[in-house]
């Protein structure tokens, strides 16, 4: 019984995120889906991205939280459009959330959109919101063995920020188990090591946010 | 649409969870789900639960995944019964899944069966499996923002453990902040503040834990 409902609801998602996608290609916005696990820096990599890149890239930020709307005005103190989207008990963020967000930002001048999912490292990853890219943060204190038993993010995301590394003497976290994991599970993974605490790193995955922006 | 159909899993879930709630109380066996998001550290408190206990108590374990059974096998190492649950993309256990892996395990001798859930802060607090207590781990490079995003699994839950104190000196993490917040979710919250990786912290859990186990 369970199989063909979530089946069901997963094509009806898909179809709805084909028509985001439509409509920010048409608007030249570039998309990234960003995800994590709770508490893996998601939303301290998007102030650092914004204070780094706003005066070059017309950002805008999509926020996904079960409750509160902390986290959009950590964003909106950085100076740049910000909705919140409050799932309200919802594990992840859908095509049809981020459609009704669309109401509420106005994404016409924008170069580039973060949405910033809920914090689970699990069903994110089942549901396109029409970006061009999902993003993913794994922090090195959730240890090494992620990418093996959480595979399905890894496999659909296009980057991996493995994040804290400024934490990495303090745990018993192997990188390069984490990269060898993640690369069999998705060789075409790109891969940035970063401490979004300390802005270590963080060059890199600028750079590639930036060749994300359309002409 | 969606509504009704997740409203119809879940009663359902409920019914299940009933059934084994009734044989673990006629086995007398004290059941725990213990739950955090991926990497918060439950294998690890596992380990040193069961080294700890294992011989006052009869424990045995049940352990959830999306994949593999490496947590499986780290168990097996520290000499009592477990069982792998491969949930094959779900993200959380059920109180079905219980009922199917009680074929595998044989809790008549058990004094204590505890069930480590999959890493999400999400939705595993929704999906009873029939436990006496929920039993959750937040760890502190996580942040103190979690009680108040995630107020779901803090509300159902007993047990806070507030884990990988250790790390605390090099985060931004404010316990008092998460102590305060889970509080006003869930007054009746016990909250104990431990390192699982150097030990700090555990003699109050295993106080707690060998009292709920039946006469």
């Amino acid at each position: 019984m369970k199989v063909p409902v979530v089946r069901k609801i997963l094509e009806a998602n898909d179809r709805i995120a084909e028509m985001n996608k439509a409509l920010f290609r048409e608007k030249k916005v570039a998309v990234i889906n960003l995800m994590s696990s709770p508490g893996a820096g998601k939303t301290t990599l998007l102030e650092r991205t914004i204070d780094a890149l706003s005066s070059k890239i017309k950002l805008g930020v999509i926020e996904g939280d079960i409750q509160t709307s902390a986290d959009a005005e950590r964003i909106a103190k950085h100076g740049v459009p910000v909705v919140q989207i409050n799932t309200d008990g919802a594990c992840h963020l859908d095509g049809n959330m981020i459609r009704d967000a669309l109401t509420a930002i106005d994404i016409d001048p924008l170069d580039l959109l973060i949405v910033e999912n809920v914090g689970n490292l699990v069903c994110p990853a089942e549901f396109s919101v029409g970006e061009d890219h999902k993003v993913m943060i794994l922090s090195v204190a959730e240890g090494d063995d992620k990418p093996a038993k959480y595979p399905l993010m890894f496999k659909e995301s296009t980057v991996l920020l493995v994040n804290k590394i400024d934490l990495l003497p303090y745990t018993d976290c192997d990188v390069n188990k984490i990269r060898a994991d993640a690369k069999t599970i998705n060789p075409k993974l790109i891969i940035f090591e970063v401490s979004c605490r300390t802005g270590q790193g963080l060059e890199d995955w600028y750079a590639w946010l930036t060749k994300q922006v359309h002409g």
